[in-house]
């Protein structure tokens, strides 16, 4: 047996495990009573400490270098880069860093929940300097280990491939025109009336069919999946069997139905990875930026298009019966779903403020991981470049400000990026789709195969068998280029 | 780190991906869509080798020998015991054994599904000889590790300390008088009217409200378990969060709510193992035998009950508000509840008939485990039996015969005497109970709890701390006896 074959073996075990994570992890999320937490998490704990000891078996290494001279396919070769990359990401990192940096970022994640509503950043602080400490520790380590700076490294986690100096770029140009450009939209908006809010509240089971015949319509197989109801909406399960969740509110269902779109586009992309390859590091979604590229392909350049608004009137004023039928009409749904706000906090930003949002974190956590800046020097950056970014001050607004998100406070430094990143993936490969595909038209008449056939042929029928750079270059002719998300700005808002 | 405390800790990690086999388990059962069964039928298999590695590590046999003479409280040396107990079950047999038993079991399985509703014994037979072949030798293999005679060997799996000499007595005495008994409660019951079936459906809805109030008179704690719905009804997860199934019928209310009512026998035992000390084998349930009589007390002594009858009319007239309400009256139900009748099918059988069923096939399974029979002796067997306990013929009647049952088509000899102990178990506690409890009276008042607190002091909490013979003995004062089982049958029925 070639060693290549005894890795892809040996990783497809992993897959298995990384299967029954994901269902119970979702089950916990959706189906679990309160009392079965405990048995729960120490059970999904035990699980990944199997899982990473699988991913970081010491005969691994032997097998790999071995590998690397047997003859291989070029698929072959990439299923090799990828399983690598999964072991060397695993492997790097002392045991005694990782656990450490675990129990610090429970710890402080844990007291976040509290200390956020309260604005206590004192109280934060004290938990976050060991959280940053080790996380600087960990990005030193990683980044010796593959020629990279320390905040390049943590940003190879997430996005394989990307570093500040493209990401400067990339940002620093969108710097130049974001502030302006909001300022441009808010005023063409000016005095735009928005409906969403009933006297009648909008019932969970419609709510639930509207999705459902939404993610009909997008082509989800649910044959291969569910929707379900959890705190937080999040897409999960295996790329065999899609559980993706919501949230209904019951005073305005457009939130969740988005919310829907948006994680149906994640799904999508799982449900349609290649299926011959499934076990294989090989066969997973690209990165956390292409993955976010297929939400927010679905979600901005499908779900909020005027093309696609009317779809979601017909199927509203198919489930709501009961309500004034304005509320769906497809000029007000539009207003709803385009509206732009300037605001404090990212989760409920739109997708022009969004990117600012996310400068502001990468400039931060850039510096901050870099060793450049402390951590007691977040609050004031913050607040300045909330003023330059958004003309909004932070200052003594912890919890609207650099307390808000979770993702900081277990160390998951180098993330942020990905939401933009995903942003402008989407607008380019609208962009290049155009080119040989008539959205409009296929988007009008309700049936998207053309457009869902242009993602499976150049996205999620790839996997990770291309870098991600030649994934967008194959796809779209050209790299990365926040050109197309600005035009697409533009050309939506103004 | 003393050896029982490397074996506690080795045993609470498996506990750990038993967890998470239920659970993935459970939702392969209720919630998974049909496209995802490969992948989680791969990862369940993975899952179950892990399990099985773990619990034949090889030095867990050195650190059982160290054990045994390190200074262990009574109840460590009984948390040995099962800790050993499971090592050796799954130690004893051979690796090449146990693959070569689970494909032909599985082969055979696979086939007898359409094999059975075509009356197919010559096809089922091809395959089923093997699996005789496969589960005569692993009988032997685990009798002679264990100084025990074949079938006591494949018996002690499922009901550790029984053996058949003790079977041959209980059952060899329960055919004395179990089929006269019979022949008179259907004399007795004669021309008696039952009511199950109305013109409107019952709701599904309907009666899942109804099951959960039944449950939460029967105190199922919702904390830490939920109702669902599968194909084939059973109790599920773990002891921290039950899963409890049911099937709907539309037309009957009736068979899904005493099936509920059965489930949650089994739910409330797990739900009330000892706490302090899950994890290891020692809190787990006794045996199937005692799991059976939990879920025959609910059902059989509880809820066929003339004292609990009243509450399930009460109940269904509540939910069931458009339907002729004597369809609910507590002379119809009870009338339905104790129907006796003669039939071919076990899973169909009344408590009288029952264990005419398992005596029957005891018989058989003991003589072809042992040797004394061939497989190709089984159907003419059946029928003679049949004919002797029930006065049914099953010649050539293979499907309503030899080869109705799931159990032996994959080898699962020693576990049907299971169910009829349960049987005996629960009359043998509900009079020991009725000695210090007014069981009547609670259960008239609709507040079991002493009834409940009982079983709790003397079955669940006892978790495997003592011999299922020592449990039964310290609970009612003697050993298993099938006088309390026929008592209960002639006070109910004649």
């Amino acid at each position: 047996m070639s060693s290549y074959s005894k890795l892809k073996a040996h990783f497809q075990k992993i897959y298995h495990f990384k299967h029954l994570s994901a269902i119970a992890g979702w089950d916990q999320a959706t189906m679990m009573p309160s009392g079965g937490n405990q048995a729960r998490s120490q059970a999904l704990a035990e699980l990944s400490v199997h899982i990473h000891n699988m991913t970081t078996e010491p005969q691994l290494e032997e097998w790999f270098s071995s590998a690397e001279s047997e003859p291989l396919s070029s698929l072959e070769s990439a299923s090799l880069r990828e399983m690598k990359r999964e072991w060397r990401q695993a492997s790097v990192l002392p045991a005694k860093l990782v656990q450490a940096k675990a129990i610090a970022g429970s710890k402080c994640e844990h007291a976040w929940r509290t200390q956020r509503g309260e604005n206590d950043w004192v109280g934060f602080e004290k938990n976050w300097q060991s959280v940053v400490a080790l996380s600087q520790e960990e990005a030193q380590i990683r980044g010796q280990s593959q020629g990279l700076s320390a905040y390049d490294a943590m940003l190879d986690i997430y996005e394989p491939g990307i570093n500040s100096a493209q990401l400067d770029t990339l940002f620093g140009d969108t710097k130049q025109w974001l502030p302006e450009l909001i300022n441009q939209i808010i005023e063409h908006q000016q005095a735009r009336p928005t409906l969403r809010v009933s006297d009648k509240p909008f019932a969970i089971e419609q709510q639930k069919a509207l999705g459902v015949d939404v993610m009909k319509l997008l082509q989800f197989d649910f044959e291969r999946g569910r929707l379900d109801v959890s705190m937080h909406p999040f897409c999960g399960g295996t790329a065999e069997d899609l559980r993706l969740t919501t949230r209904y509110d019951q005073n305005d269902f457009t939130q969740s139905l988005m919310g829907i779109v948006h994680e149906t586009g994640h799904a999508r992309y799982e449900q349609s990875l290649p299926r011959d390859l499934l076990g294989l590091p090989v066969a997973e979604a690209r990165s956390m930026g292409i993955h976010e590229s297929q939400s927010l392909f679905f979600e901005m350049q499908l779900g909020r298009s005027a093309d696609f608004i009317p779809h979601l009137s017909t199927l509203a004023k198919k489930h709501f019966t009961e309500h004034p039928s304005n509320l769906f009409d497809v000029d007000n749904l539009l207003n709803v779903y385009t509206q732009v706000e300037k605001g404090y906090i990212r989760v409920d930003a739109d997708e022009a403020t969004y990117p600012a949002h996310v400068i502001l974190r990468y400039e931060i956590e850039k510096d901050l991981i870099n060793g450049d800046i402390k951590h007691t020097d977040v609050p004031e950056l913050w607040d300045l470049k909330m003023q330059q970014y958004l003309g909004l001050s932070t200052n003594g607004n912890f919890k609207n400000g650099c307390m808000q998100d979770i993702h900081w406070t277990d160390g998951a430094f180098g993330y942020f990026p990905s939401y933009t990143l995903g942003a402008m993936y989407a607008a380019q490969f609208m962009a290049s789709m155009k080119q040989t595909v008539n959205v409009d038209s296929a988007v009008q008449s309700g049936d998207l195969s053309p457009v869902f056939g242009w993602l499976n042929d150049n996205i999620w029928s790839k996997g990770s068998t291309l870098t991600t750079d030649e994934l967008v270059k194959q796809a779209t002719g050209s790299a990365l280029n926040a050109q197309f998300f600005q035009d697409h700005l533009k050309s939506r808002y103004l």
